[in-house]
């Protein structure tokens, strides 16, 4: 067999020009999303005065395997695209594993994540459609960041809402998207109805990612020209980071290699599902067998303690409501979780797999998760996201186990992002401040207060 | 011809398996390093207190043309070389320029620089040498950051005195540091002689690059099994640095292309020697020409406003003499100059090419060059650093020269970094709070106060 180098690149010609629709193999199809007044499935027409006509289409499309990439996309992918697949050579020999162990890497663009795969379709389809710009919502800024460099690619316009605790404590990430054109106000503002209502009602609150996405939705549906953009959670960006799978297959199929085991990071499912897809598709059609491993952080436990309900996207109680694992719309993460996946549920597709026994989920406390990202870090070089460090924890948990079974098992996990950002967590992990915080049952009872009984449909 | 890739990825084994040093093909050598209490050279004894015996040798060395890239450092450089070539195919659409424009891309890794090239070289021969550890100074942290990746992954002990005020406002990289290993004091110390002197002398003193080199190089000679690094300006670091160089080289000549102008931002001249070494090489031997463009930054512009003599390579007057365009060791750049390239002097190796007109050389000021910055931001979608922007800006220039004179000429320039940890920058540029300082020359001239007379040999 050919020597496999440190890192595979594909060649342009080699890159994906479709997207692949996990659903259309799906024998049990994800749920549609429903509207909370008539409790009825969305419409195209519904929908479409939230999102992007095409964008809705894909959102709704659950039969078409496979979507054409747009040239101008394709273009913009081969800025920072194909992103490397990396034998972690260092790690296996550190561990003295007999296991191969591979990582998608999606750090190596200014966003610093995956989150841009999805950005520029978004914002392209904007575009096409003849739209001014776009609105969106962001905490620590991940996505925030992939929007401004997608829609300044492309001369749109970008209002991004940002949770004003992060607005004041990630300065840094705020400039970034000022570099890129976006202008960034603190959530909640006076500059929407909703934002007013809540400033009048907590006058010194510091927002939440669901009172920024009503802010967000609000503008972009009472102003002419504007649609919502969404980084996580929706069918769209699953299809769009179908990418990342669809590159590290071909990377692996070069070489004749195939994963037994595949894991990723998991908060609302962006990253996990586009980099499972194309395997999952195999799965589901019959042609191989994969194990996959959804990991998240034992603060935040939608798959490992959640439940498979229906329920509100937002905070706020305004958004339609998708069937998930879910810990009740309500529920808030400890203030102590450091980084993303903070999300209350879980993609609709995502769920109805794990529903479904086609793929399993950990949790992982964050301590363990910053040793792992440390350990990394001085083995690989790689300074990750605390974030992606959910899916290291993962993968050096199952090359350690095939250390001790003596199992070649080849693994691959996908590394999100860098975590150049976030270095006052891994400040706090060095001083010993951190700390590990799981939810009590009665915690995550409140996370359903106030929803609505579940309708049956 | 055969079609460019946006971004040109050079094979595992098309990657350089030996450094070019470019003083073997100079007619005129680089004159040797002297000893500040002999005025005499510096002989590989008195340097061997300093510096690993190894990297002596190197530095000693004016007519061995290539050196053997050791096994381990080569794979090393397999977790994040090749750096891309890219090809700015955006920056050409936009800047409607008949001119082809590359660039060699060096900010792929955590340290977020080219400097890791050396780094891990230094790392190595200290680890050959069997000793524990190495110390340096850091200003901004790019360096330290570097050598502390390599020195985790060599697992060798890592001292770096940071300047206290770079310390006390640039945390984040000090977290990077410390996530690799290192231990990061703020400088001047009281861990040290100098360090002790400095702060009875000035009580609240917020430190200084020079005063950190001293207390490093003390720390280093007062210790067993501890040498000192440094991450510009000595012959060695140009030659690790060479695989910039040849790794860009051997990326255009895989597509038959011959780059007319070669543009590097200069500081000490890491990045600048690396980029042009074996194009310099042809140039020297008379088997090729190219343009070569130096580019500082008007507010410390050795090359422009310096002089050619012996000048101290340390604030502090306590390290050897070297021959090469200064300010004079007692300039110290205006504190509204943001990032690096603050040295007072440049490489020995350029300053000779320079004073042999074998090179040019433009200064900049630094509100033009954040508009290239973030012209280039918006563009390419890669975030630069302060110091990679100089280079980004003179080769707008020359891309704009070529669209009026209609000339298609081929630039390549150096990219050496990104700019995460340089947003306070940014946020000044955003909020027009930056302005320019040019050096009058009664401020030069005081460059030189307290050097004595320098030597003629």
């Amino acid at each position: 067999m050919q020597e496999i180098p440190y890192k595979i690149y594909l060649n342009e010609d080699e890159m994906p020009k479709q997207w692949y629709n996990v659903r259309a193999d799906m024998k049990n199809k994800p749920a549609p999303l429903l509207n909370p007044a008539t409790m009825q499935p969305m419409t195209e027409n519904e929908l479409s005065a939230v999102f992007c006509k095409e964008l809705v289409k894909q959102e709704l499309d659950d039969k078409t395997a496979y979507f054409d990439i747009p040239q101008e996309i394709l273009d913009f992918y081969k800025m920072y695209r194909p992103s490397p697949l990396v034998r972690a050579y260092c790690l296996e020999k550190k561990l003295q594993t007999p296991a191969k162990i591979y990582y998608k890497f999606e750090g190596n663009n200014t966003s610093g994540s995956h989150k841009l795969n999805s950005a520029i379709a978004q914002a392209y389809y904007a575009k096409m459609q003849g739209l001014r710009g776009v609105t969106t919502e962001t905490g620590a800024g991940q996505w925030g960041t992939a929007l401004s460099m997608a829609t300044a690619y492309l001369g749109l316009d970008c209002k991004v809402y940002m949770v004003k605790v992060s607005y004041e404590q990630k300065p840094f990430r705020r400039e970034v998207m000022r570099t890129y054109g976006a202008s960034v106000t603190p959530s909640p503002s006076t500059q929407t109805e909703v934002g007013r209502r809540i400033l009048q009602k907590h006058p010194g609150t510091s927002g939440s990612l669901g009172c920024a996405i009503s802010e967000a939705v609000e503008y972009a549906t009472t102003h002419d020209g504007y649609r919502y953009v969404l980084g996580s959670v929706l069918n769209q960006v699953l299809l769009h980071q179908s990418v990342i799978g669809l590159e590290s297959k071909a990377a692996l199929d070069k070489y004749g290699v195939k994963p037994d085991i595949i894991i990723g990071c998991a908060g609302g499912g962006s990253n996990l599902g586009g980099l499972i897809s194309p395997f999952m598709g195999e799965k589901l059609r019959g042609e191989a067998d994969y194990r996959f491993i959804a990991v998240e952080p034992a603060s935040c436990p939608s798959f490992t303690r959640g439940r498979f309900a229906y329920d509100f996207c937002d905070t706020g109680m305004v958004c339609p409501l998708a069937k998930m694992y879910t810990l009740g719309s309500s529920f808030i993460p400890s203030a102590n979780h450091a980084g993303g996946l903070r999300y209350h549920g879980m993609s609709s597709i995502l769920s109805q797999l794990y529903h479904d026994g086609l793929m399993e989920a950990v949790s992982v406390e964050q301590t363990s998760v910053f040793e792992a990202a440390e350990y990394f870090a001085r083995t690989e070089g790689i300074l990750p996201a605390p974030e992606s460090s959910h899916a290291i924890r993962a993968a050096l948990d199952q090359a350690i186990k095939c250390r001790e079974t003596g199992e070649e098992k080849t693994i691959l996990f996908g590394l999100t992002g860098t975590g150049y950002f976030d270095m006052l967590a891994y400040e706090k992990f060095h001083d010993g401040q951190m700390s590990d915080y799981i939810p009590t049952d009665e915690d995550l009872k409140h996370g359903f207060d106030g929803i609505p009984a579940q309708p049956e449909i």
